[in-house]
């Protein structure tokens, strides 16, 4: 099938309408589920998703051109995503539950009973990306996070996959009501005029985006500009530098340009952590096989042509800046919109005085090698860098407290800090960070990928000398589910006294 | 002395590139500070304001013309405060230190260890407020929080109270940098375009704000709409309704009248938690009550002229919509810009028709009694509602079934829910939430007082397969603190394993 014949249409006014009256419909009952519950139906979402791998790969795979192994992992991945959500539900920590119990000599005024707890903050619109048609897509991150924290979610397609998008909600849709989940809680939707309809409209109250940086920054200014502005979280890819020390180039160079060159050029350099520039010292001797791995890479199939067009258009933009030669260029042959592996280098010098094209993300496989003279070149350079996603290091042990300098200024712009490895992969966990200061992400604070991503969708309450009674059970003295909270400062899971 | 004929200057450029080059050197270093170290600096600020805590208390009496008892309240309240982060500082949680373990099985890939915390987020410029000359201005709960996140703060000063500010500020200057903090660290200016001008420079990433919506929306754009965008916490104030069943009327009428009228007139009625509405069944025989107990309220100085003339100006709009009469308008007689009690009441019904009016803040002594038919119409009208701080019922335990519907539609819009109280007085402690959906604030999901203020200024960032030499003691092994951290998903404050 041809991708360019069959853009994705906007979904009817009338649909649309019917999605928002759901989703206001829904939002009270959801967020009156029992964690526990939504646990449950996150898992049998998960379920579904399993059982229909294969189909739904198949069907990313003739939409998408990604390989059946990565797709197939992929949904495993997003499966495995809903199921720590619903693990996180049943833990509970995510509740933040903190009591004060009355204090009536405290200064200048007496204490009440204080109990505060998260509570969801309403209905989401996700906008899925087009490079992860499950992870981050109709039910990749956002949407797991969001319902956990008892939000509804309407999902605005990407049109890189529509159908994989179809068939996915309406499995998502199935398992997420027939476990119990209010009608209307989740939804589907297509189009950009749709999505930005939607992102306006007053019963939504926030907004979850992966995409490009021209996107993210376009539609967050929608939100921050209705009438009732609402945050919204958007992850925009970065540069991902990574930084390679004389002593790393010495101890394990072949094994660093090898590994550099898959991490670049892996998905056809899709993935928002794509290593952008490789810093190398002078005299590093790696260019041989650095252009020898290049060229091994076959070119490959990208998402959507419009892609194709602007990493096409990216290299030709990169192989014009004064100072930039070409290590290696891999050639393009076979049909549909192929991305191939072009790898330029410059010097620290050349990478500042040009950063207008240079510093910025040129998403597909593409890198650039920048070359130092001394240690504070490199650092003189990342000191340049705006936010990003990710920093990496290649050090050798007896070179640490020569790097910490910068490790620590990579640290003031990244979100994850990598060691001796490649920051492409994103482990699915409670500690991880999938985040960093602007332009990689709309808000530092917050995460898209992993167990507190779910923060992004909920607010803080606090009950002031309320009857247990009237009470959420997270904040009643018996603390029937056990929870862990801080009570006058201390972490106990214990009850309070008083029934 | 004269208010009008001193208004506050603008701080000249030179002193601001001075003061943005200060904090921008400093930032680095603060936050490279050991917790514990900003812990006892911020204990020395508390200390050095408590010995100065008269003559402060004199200054902002003269300036704002309230009550010396009030002020010197609030410098107890405020060095509490500066003592709270201290000790939160040193307890440690505030940096969410959590760890995963490798897991070489993980699904689809193995996961590499990671271990993320909070790092602060650079330079803050904080907005100071008019009506708490200490606790919302220079050595504020805004304040007390950043520098307790490790981020320098630059001040605004509220042009209400400026010699009061400047002289706060030489205190904290001296205290913080005298207990070993960085010089530039903390700094003051003065001036509407100089704060714009800060707002908007490269080196601020985040902003902090108490006051008018008006004030806040307009800033919180120039925050949204820098190059790179910044996130701006503005606390505007709110409605703070008061619903009252009929059994509550019934069991202690004549001390909810009391009560009501206590708080709304409160510090003339200049507090962002003044109930501006309260909610009565029709019937309710307490219009006597209520209209005696206003007018035994003495006019009072209000903040400065501009407050007092659009004090006076919103209770001319009030008088004039359709259907609302007035219970009680006390005189103001005396110099200066006084304000005067005015207490209106309308029906439901009314409120609705008349929202643009009857639910706009009233900033001063004006409140607006609502009558209901039956509970429904109480319920149908706080479903009318906008964000707001705070929301409190007064019922008797037999109607807590009754009420429950109410309580839950006052969830979804209140950051504190006030059972058989007043929302006046907001408790500095652990749990308390002071924050709420907009208009309340900016940020619904963030508090400006209370503990987890802090959160405002920090974001998280994980270390992936970092050698221990090389990470933060919050996250090595040995856990030196003794550190509430979550290992692969268990809380413990255990070391690993491994040293």
């Amino acid at each position: 099938m041809s991708l360019s014949t069959d853009p994705s249409p906007e979904t009817d006014t009338g649909s649309v309408d019917r999605v928002l009256g759901g989703l206001a419909a829904a939002a009270g009952e959801l967020a009156d589920t029992a964690p526990t519950d939504r646990a449950a139906a996150l898992r049998a979402v998960a379920d579904a998703l399993d059982a229909q791998a294969d189909d739904l790969a198949e069907l990313a795979h003739g939409e998408t051109g990604l390989p059946m192994p990565r797709l197939v992992g992929e949904v495993a991945r997003t499966t495995g995503q809903l199921r720590l959500f619903a693990d996180e539900l049943d833990e509970g920590s995510w509740l933040d539950a903190v009591i004060d119990t009355p204090d009536p000599d405290a200064v200048p005024v007496p204490r009440p009973d204080l109990r505060r707890m998260q509570v969801p903050l309403g209905p989401v619109v996700v906008f899925a990306a087009s490079n992860f048609p499950f992870a981050f897509s109709v039910a990749g991150g956002d949407t797991a996070s969001a319902l956990a924290a008892g939000c509804p979610v309407v999902v605005k397609a990407h049109p890189g996959h529509p159908r994989t998008s179809r068939r996915t909600a309406e499995v998502v849709t199935r398992a997420w009501e027939g476990a119990g989940m209010p009608n209307g809680s989740f939804a589907l939707v297509e189009g950009v005029d749709t999505g930005v309809r939607v992102l306006s409209h007053p019963v939504v109250a926030a907004g979850a985006f992966t995409g490009s940086e021209r996107g993210g920054t376009a539609l967050a200014r929608v939100a921050a500009e209705r009438d009732v502005p609402v945050p919204f979280y958007a992850e925009m890819g970065s540069l991902n530098p990574v930084f390679v020390t004389t002593g790393a180039v010495a101890a394990r160079g072949d094994a660093i340009a090898d590994g550099y060159v898959a991490s670049f050029t892996l998905g056809v350099g899709q993935f928002c952590t794509k290593p952008g520039l490789l810093f190398l010292p002078n005299g590093h001797g790696l260019e041989t096989r650095l252009a020898a791995a290049v060229e091994d890479v076959a070119p490959g199939r990208m998402l959507v042509p419009r892609i194709a067009e602007a990493s096409a258009a990216g290299q030709a933009a990169l192989s014009e800046v004064p100072g930039v030669r070409t290590i290696a260029a891999a050639a393009a042959t076979g049909p549909g919109p192929l991305g191939s592996a072009l790898l330029v280098a410059t010097g620290a010098r050349g990478l500042l005085e040009h950063r207008d094209v240079l510093l910025a993300e040129c998403f597909g496989p593409t890198s650039i090698v920048v070359e130092y003279d001394r240690p504070d070149e490199a650092l003189e350079a990342a000191r340049a860098l705006g936010g990003t996603l990710t920093a990496t290091v290649h050090a050798e042990s007896h070179e640490w407290s020569q790097v910490e300098p910068l490790v620590r200024t990579l640290r003031d712009r990244a979100g994850r800090l990598v060691w001796n490895g490649w920051p492409t992969g994103v482990a699915v966990s409670r500690a991880m960070h999938h985040g960093g200061p602007f332009p990689a992400t709309t808000q530092a604070g917050h995460t898209s990928v992993g167990a507190t991503a779910i923060r992004r969708f909920l607010r803080p309450v606090v009950y002031q000398d309320y009857p247990a009674a009237l009470l959420p059970a997270a904040l009643r003295n018996d603390n029937p589910r056990g929870l862990l909270r801080r009570v006058d400062g201390r972490f106990t899971r214990e009850a309070l006294e008083g029934g």
